[in-house]
């Protein structure tokens, strides 16, 4: 018997609980009884993002969402810019050019995070930008971007701001509203805990005006046509939605608001800098070096010469059941990632870290045994948050 | 307490042991364990649609899969026949149209199939249609298209043969190679019994060469990314799936081919047959007035003047927990709708009967009451078949 962890940045554990209103008998989608569900998840969603926007629920992975997002709001040919730190940056710019946008880029080194002053920069050189595309949490490296700041500035340009807020959603706060940020993108896999295949997408007035004017074909991806069957009585979604998946999101967002907001956010904060700070005693390096650019949702450690970083997670998963993720495009084979969403508490850090000392000392890296969990408990004791 | 049926022509009742595997933890999309899955849901998804050509997995209703079948094959401007049975033939022409294409409509009137003579004689006059789409099973009347016989006429022909097979599939016997068939499309939530939000394609070598010509962007119902993805070491999909579905689908399926495909097939016509009869002998029409015509998925009934459809399925769903389908698009108030789709026997024919016989008699309808049961018992002894 091997009991098995998942740690990694999505799927992320799923507490009993949900598990079991995920096994509930189908509801009809079109019935009253499903319609009911329907609004209160999107009602808690409105509440998680704090905004009064419209929230859809999209049957999809978080990729599709954010095809919803270019789709939806943009003609052919109109230029938008794309701040990339990452695969998931990488991604919006391939989504913008698959769908006819002109792309302007601002890359930065994998494991920095986006300079609100170079996005200012770019908006005042290009002032027909139309939209502004930027992770919250990039998943591929753990760096978070300063969304309250490029909110801040995007907010008084024509163009609309739109964040794919998957991973970094539930980890950290988000603040939609006050923030001004017109389209949010979450998913049902991360910090939510719920199983995977349902993504979100909030829409703000100011992209509402964007939504007529584009002439991007879609169909299965039509917020117009969610808003409408929204609309409708009893509000619904316009085509067959993943129902046992939403069922099990309410659950979920009932307990993330039993814990509290600012709960949940302080346990992701202290379980990142945990690990964070365990590994760094075994002797590895941070793959985001700025420890402000470093976000709460996953850790990225740089694997040291002579270790093979997948032989590593692959004696971590096969022998002790411990799931974390490898690294994505171009830093793949060079950095691990242990995450720390959802249904996570400090026992789990320990277990992460435990696993990971096991497997380093089977691969014949030296460093002091034991030292890693030793710091995480030590973290946790410092920081107060012994589940009190 | 009220005990809840579901009879709709989906979602459809979903088996204890499937919920089961359904509420599993959730495995890492990447990793060995969950290709294992997904490979053996694709290879059992071939011998369903009785086909070597590749079939990939969508999270995403069926409509998304629909979307997929139009985006991934034509360009702009190319020219492709709808034969519209009903609701979802319009959807086809819609999609179509959203992206693009010229669409040639063969209309008939709900309740009627296509004929395929018809769809020869637009061949012949049109001789640069690209493509041809039907539904086997029509959700939205309960007729069925003879898939085999217009497979047998497109073949000849430069187009490519798409088949939303979503409602029918499991239900009826369907050829996807020796009938001739391009694409194909399925949904979890139907025959298959297994939670909503994830769909099927297959699609044939003829189609990729289409594929290859097809100048309609699409990112996350990009199939040839799809490929690309399955042909990793291991096998994977390109965005995160539904998981817990994909594991729900792996137990539905091998229940099926427990049962044997045959049994299955012949399941559904005896249930379907049992229900047509019940309601006949009830006094009611069916809206398929060609008995060669109708489907066995599910049996739409007209709603005899004096009584409220609405009113009927609120008191059918609300009072004694079985929940049936009204009517959709042009026919919403006109029919109802007994599915008899998927985890399915002889005993939830007679509940639907009993239960429609029940509220019928609320209403007011005059009818020789309990006639329906009395009938859908003759039925199973009849044609043998009493689950030996």
């Amino acid at each position: 018997m091997i009991k098995k962890y998942i740690m990694t940045p999505g799927p992320t554990p799923i507490s009993e609980e949900v598990l079991m209103e995920h096994a509930k008998p189908l509801m009809h989608h079109r019935s009253p009884e499903f319609s009911k569900v329907f609004m209160e998840v999107t009602e808690k969603l409105k509440k998680l993002f704090k905004t009064k926007n419209d929230i859809f629920i999209l049957t999809s992975s978080g990729t599709g969402a954010m095809e919803a997002g270019v789709t939806n709001f943009f003609s052919r040919g109109d230029k938008v810019l794309v701040a990339s730190i990452g695969n998931f940056g990488e991604r919006f710019k391939k989504i913008s050019s698959m769908f006819g946008l002109e792309v302007i880029s601002l890359d930065y080194e994998w494991g920095d995070a986006a300079n609100p002053e170079d996005i200012k920069k770019a908006l005042d050189d290009e002032p027909d930008i139309k939209g502004v595309m930027v992770q919250f949490s990039e998943t591929s490296t753990g760096a978070i971007n300063d969304i309250k700041a490029i909110g801040n500035i995007v907010k008084s340009y024509p163009a609309i701001f739109i964040v794919d807020a998957i991973s970094g959603l539930v980890a950290s706060d988000l603040r939609t509203d006050e923030w001004g940020l017109d389209i949010v993108i979450g998913g049902s896999q991360k910090g939510l805990s719920a199983p995977t295949g349902v993504a979100f997408i909030s829409v703000s007035e100011k992209a509402w005006k964007f939504n007529e004017k584009s002439d991007i074909p879609c169909f299965y991806f039509d917020l117009a046509a969610a808003k409408d069957y929204s609309q409708k009585t009893p509000p619904q979604t316009p085509w067959t939605p993943g129902i046992s998946i939403v069922v099990a999101l309410n659950k979920a967002l009932d307990m993330l608001f039993e814990e509290s907001l600012e709960k949940v956010f302080g346990r992701h904060r202290v379980l990142a800098l945990a690990t964070q700070k365990a590994v760094e005693k075994l002797g590895l390096k941070l793959f985001v070096k700025d420890e402000n650019k470093r976000g709460f949702s996953v850790t990225s450690v740089m694997i040291p010469d002579g270790v093979n970083a997948k032989e590593l997670t692959r004696i971590m998963r096969v022998k002790y059941g411990v799931t974390i993720a490898g690294g994505q495009g171009k830093v793949a084979g060079k950095i691990i990632r242990i995450g720390n969403l959802g249904y996570f508490g400090i026992f789990d850090t320990i277990i992460a870290v435990a696993a990971l000392e096991i497997a380093l000392n089977e691969l014949g890296y030296k460093f002091e045994f034991g030292a890693g969990t030793a710091e995480a408990e030590k973290i946790f004791i410092k920081n107060n948050y012994l589940n009190d």
